[in-house]
């Protein structure tokens, strides 16, 4: 292995680790039922149904993510110190994502959808900045399908989007409910 | 490395980080026993009883399903888009297995168990259906030796089967211990 | 890279994530001093002062089995289904430390100092075994130094029996304290 | 791989490891906003100003450090033991982090600063010590650009000095706040 490769390697491995950190902090914090007796078990699950959700909407949205992040990555020949930093943006991102998932869980109001659509926004957005990087820059390996690279950028330019108009809805979600 | 094997080794070092972490945390969150004097230490640690022994318990399942996987993915060769998305469903049991555990050690009658068990259950029903897709697909090495394989098989349908037959159990135990 | 070193591979990595995240959580659940005034931040790290030693000591104790773990394996050529087991054994151990480390910091009487030492001597003793097996399987590589081993073995089984001996340390303790 | 190359790859991965999972956790303790309805969130997050403000320092000081040593082991080409030691003391001053940076966002005078300045003025001392003893020992490989080497040396010095300066100052701003 070259230094430019072995640099690359550490930083999908560093990414990795922290991705699947996040992913298994998620599950970490959720409630235990009070179940009473087990006939009522449906019912205290119930109770903590937005927490769970929560979670379950996070996983997905992180698993598609990484998914994504695996099938550009494949084809990154190369790093560089550009694509370092905005890998390290991606990666704040990420780490906020346990914190906005519980905010989302917990603050029944429209403010946890403002704040964990902030969130994923933010996300998305240091993902597009990834991909345009490692497009226009030449990281790509020359024989990556452009097809799949489209696909992976049309992908997340529609969940930042849909996550971005998420965020004015949370405003109006708040003067509904009260 | 090509691609191929590349994509496979990022997808299994992934799985490794999550299930290292989860199961990292399965034993933090375990109780500090309130000790008045050394001679009392039993007693101390008998009153949290149920908590520890859900760890162990989870502790075993998680490392013999480890070892299951460890010994199945020796001889896989390459992956694809389904075995991705199916190991990251795995995952999604595996995380919540501190979870489940938990709430086994804490809720005393039998929701614990109920909760508990369909966990593992779902835990296990996916790791059979990565098990098939892998031996269906041809992602398997033609030199992996079909005695290992379909031992694998056999031990994953029989714990899941077990499991699945522990969710009933937990409301009869429910009704028994009201 | 064969099947069987790939699978040496996957072991160590899956112990190193295990003893990086239990050596992080340590840390993690060292409490806030409560401090009036700058001034009197001595004094308020004093007050929780049993508990930051704990973790030197745990952190100390750790950072050395896993030099030893280390220098060892450099030397271990492939792994076999029993080295897969004991090391699983031994990742039990270490999993228990912060617990046990919380243990020692929270419980002031000799019953900390019990639990502390029970789980140390239980991580050493696994380590032994993983230390038996590899020399007396054949798994270590044949231009593997004997001094080192000798040395690693001696230190293992040295730090073991001090542990051990720390257990009734801990009833006399207890007996003195009161 | 010979023993040596493997030897470094491992200390590596270790390290990424650790700092992975401190980078994750510093995020994971973040306070959940108590946020009456909407438009109120900004005054709900402002109530937790300093932690949040706490968190992203030490992001980034901890993403910058990762990146220099990244950049730094790119370029060594082998390990011994000293290194290995070194590098422990510097996961140690990584650990802490989360616990300064804890301290930090909830001690509001002068203390707070104390002890987050005097744990990354450890962290950066211990980085200066492996950067070191890579120079003068000869880990380096051979094509290494010194220019990289002295950038990275003066960067964790400016850094460490500037924490070191930050110590005294956390006890005029205590006699100040007073």
């Amino acid at each position: 292995m070259t230094a430019k490769t072995h640099s690359l390697e550490r930083m999908i491995f560093f990414s990795d680790a922290v991705i699947a950190i996040m992913l298994t902090l998620l599950a970490v914090e959720l409630p235990v039922p009070e179940v009473p007796d087990p006939l009522h078990l449906w019912g205290a699950l119930a109770a903590h149904g937005s927490e769970y959700i929560a979670f379950l909407i996070s996983f997905c949205v992180i698993a598609a993510t990484w998914t994504a992040h695996h099938m550009l990555f494949v084809h990154v020949s190369r790093t560089d110190p550009q694509l370092i930093t905005l890998n390290l943006l991606a990666l704040l991102g990420y780490v906020l994502i346990p914190w906005a998932s519980k905010t989302l869980g917990k603050v029944p109001n429209g403010a946890g959808v403002i704040v964990y659509a902030t969130a994923m926004t933010f996300l998305g957005a240091t993902m597009l900045l990834v991909l345009r990087h490692v497009v226009r820059s030449g990281l790509l390996d020359p024989t990556a399908p452009r097809g799949v690279i489209s696909g992976i950028q049309a992908w997340s330019a529609m969940t930042t989007i849909m996550f971005a108009l998420s965020i004015p809805a949370g405003f109006v979600l708040g003067r509904w409910t009260m």
